[in-house]
C-alpha cells in the first residue's frame, strides 16, 4: 500500500465507522425496534418473565431501573450454558490427561482411581464421587503453569467430542442461552460465569463460545505459586485446593470477584440454589431462573434423582420465591447452534 | 409533562445524543485530537514513554497494537494513587474501628496492640509490624457482614482526615494519576487495582475516586461464610486470612481475577516488585513504571529506608528492565487535586 492508499484507506473505515453509527443513531431516533431478541425461545411466561425484567430495569425512568453499572447477571456453566451429561465435560479432559500422563506415572495402573480410567472404566473410576474427582483433578490439573495449562485447556476442547453425540463439545452449548447472554449484553448487563468447574478449565475459551471474557468468570481453583524458573517469571500450578465454587461458596466467589450482588441469576441444580437465593434477596427487580432438564429426546431429562446437576429443593421452592423454572422441553425451540 | 412535551423532550435528547455523536465522529475523521491528556505531568521521557507506549498498543497498524479486551493496566494503591504517609491509611480506619469497638472489648486496655492505639500511642501499637497490624485489621474488620462493613467503610471514608494536612484523604489522591488512569481507559485499557490493602476496605469508593468500579479491584481478604439470619443471606466476615495480596501475591491475585497478564503495571515500592515484572516479562510492548517519592515539601520523600512503600530493588533494577521511574518532584506538575 502507498502511503496515499493507506490514507484513503483509513480514512474509508473511518467514513465507514461513522456511516454504521450515523444508521445506527437515525435508527435510535425513529424508535425502530430489533426483531425478537429471543428467537429460539418459545412465547410463553418464562420468556415473557425475561423480557419484562430487562424492560424493567433498563427502561429509562422505571422504578426498577438500574444503572449500567450494576446490571450484573450471573450464570452457572455445566447444565445451564451446555450440557452436563452423561458427565462434566471437565471430566472427560481429566480422563484424557490421565492416559496422557500414564507413563510418567506407572503406580496409576494399580492405584485407584487411576487405574479404572487407564482401562476406559469411567463408572468405576467416579464411584468415589466428588473425592474421587478432585484427587483425579489435582494429579492432571497441577505440576503446570498457568500458560501451559491455558494452551492445554485450548488444545483439548478445540477437538473434544462428546461420547454420545459425537458433536464437539462447545457445539453442545444452548442455542437459547447464547442469546439470552447477547440479550443482557446488549441491554448494558454484564455477564458472568459462576461454575463449581475449573476456573482455568474455562477461561482459554469462554470469551470465543460464550463472548464472555476470562476476568468474568468465577469458578474452582487450585493454589499457585510465582516463582522464576531459568529467569522467567512463571505461576506454578500447585496440588492444593484454593476454593471451590460451588453451594455456599457462589456466593462467596460472587463477592470475591465482583464485589457487588448481581440482580439475575440463572442455574440447573441445588448446586446453584444459594446463588439464586442471594441474588434474589436484593432490593428493586430480581431475576432468579432455572433450567429444568426435561427433554430426554432432545437432550436429557434428570433433576431430583440425578448424579450429575441434581435439581430437588430448587425445584420444590422455585414456585415460592418468584424464580422461573424453564423447560427446556416447551420453552425452547432449539436446544444447540 | 404531557405525552406530548414528553415525547418532545426524549426526542431532543436523542437528537443532542446524535449531534454529539455525529461531532465526534466528525472530529476523529478530521483527526482532531483532544489537548494533552496528561496536563499534570511535565513533559519529559517519563511522560513522554507513557504517552508512546499508549500510541503504539492502540494505534490500528502498529506492530505492538494490543486488542482492546488484552489492555489491561495494574495500580497498586497505597503510595501510587494516593498518599501512604505518615501510615497506610486503612491502619487509621482501623485504629478508629478500634475505639469504636472499645467498649465491646474491656480487655483491649490492658492487650496490646490494642491498649497503645486506644492510649492514642499508635507508634507503639505499629511496633509489632506487620503482625500487629493483621491482629488489629480481624479484630475490627471481621465480626460484621458484608453490607455492613461496605456501610461502616463507606461513611468512615467520606469524613477521615489525614492527621498531618488535614485533609480529607480522599483528597489525597494524586492528580497525575487521576489524569493517567483516564487517559488510559479513554483509550480502550481496562484499569485495575491490585493492592495490598483490603479488599472490601476499597471497593466502597474506588469507583467515586478513581473512576474503578468494584470488579476491578484486588486486594487482600479476610474469609467469608454464606449464612441465613433471621431467613436472610448474608456473608459474613470471619477473623481468618483468605489471601494476602503483596510481592509473589500480587501476580497471583491479578491471574486469579483477571486471568490474563497485564500489559501495563505501576507501583511505587517493593511490595509491587513482583507485578511489574510478571507483566513487564510478557511479550509485545509492555510498561511498568514506578512512582518515585522524592518531594519532601509537596508530598514526602522516601524509599530505601521507609517503614512503609520501601523502594530498594526497584530502584537498582528499572533502569537494566526498562521500567520508568517517575519523580514526583520534577515529573509532576501538581500533586493533589
Amino acid at each position: 500500500m502507498t502511503v496515499t492508499n493507506a490514507i484513503n484507506h483509513t480514512l474509508k473505515i473511518r467514513l465507514t465507522q461513522s456511516l454504521s453509527i450515523a444508521l445506527f443513531v437515525l435508527f435510535s431516533v425513529l424508535g425502530v425496534h430489533a426483531a425478537d431478541p429471543l428467537p429460539s425461545w418459545n412465547a410463553g411466561p418464562a420468556k415473557q418473565a425475561i423480557l419484562d425484567f430487562v424492560k424493567s430495569t433498563t427502561s429509562p425512568g422505571s422504578e426498577n431501573h438500574v444503572p449500567p453499572a450494576e446490571r450484573i447477571a450471573v450464570f452457572d456453566n455445566d447444565g445451564t450454558l451446555w450440557s452436563e451429561q452423561p458427565l462434566y465435560f471437565q471430566a472427560l479432559f481429566i480422563f484424557d490427561r490421565i492416559k496422557q500422563l500414564a507413563p510418567q506415572h506407572p503406580e496409576w495402573k494399580a492405584q485407584e482411581p487411576f487405574a479404572s480410567v487407564l482401562k476406559g472404566d469411567t463408572k468405576t473410576a467416579l464411584a468415589g464421587g466428588e473425592h474421587a474427582l478432585i484427587e483425579m483433578a489435582m494429579a492432571t490439573h497441577a505440576g503446570t503453569t498457568t500458560e501451559e495449562f491455558h494452551q492445554l485447556a485450548m488444545e483439548w476442547i478445540s477437538t473434544a467430542r462428546h461420547p454420545e453425540t459425537g458433536k464437539l463439545l462447545t457445539e453442545m452449548v444452548y442455542q437459547p442461552m447464547l442469546e439470552l447472554l447477547t440479550y443482557l449484553r446488549e441491554n448494558g448487563f454484564k455477564t458472568y460465569i459462576v461454575s463449581g468447574g475449573g476456573i482455568e478449565f474455562m477461561r482459554p475459551w469462554t470469551e470465543r463460545i460464550y463472548g464472555i471474557p476470562p476476568e468474568q468468570v468465577i469458578g474452582s481453583s487450585i493454589k499457585t505459586k510465582y516463582e522464576l524458573r531459568e529467569g522467567q517469571p512463571v505461576l506454578a500450578r500447585l496440588p492444593e485446593m484454593n476454593f471451590i465454587d460451588d453451594k455456599e461458596g457462589k456466593p462467596v466467589g460472587i463477592n470475591q470477584h465482583i464485589g457487588r450482588r448481581p440482580i439475575a441469576a440463572f442455574g440447573n441444580s441445588d448446586g446453584d440454589f444459594q446463588m439464586l437465593e442471594w441474588t434474589t434477596a436484593g432490593d428493586g427487580a430480581r431475576l432468579g431462573v432455572y433450567i429444568h432438564h426435561d427433554d430426554a429426546k432432545r437432550e436429557y431429562a434428570y433433576d431430583r434423582n440425578s448424579h450429575i446437576g441434581k435439581l430437588a429443593r430448587g425445584l420444590d421452592e422455585s414456585s415460592e420465591r418468584g424464580w422461573i423454572v424453564v423447560s427446556m422441553k416447551n420453552n425452547w425451540k432449539t436446544i444447540y447452534p
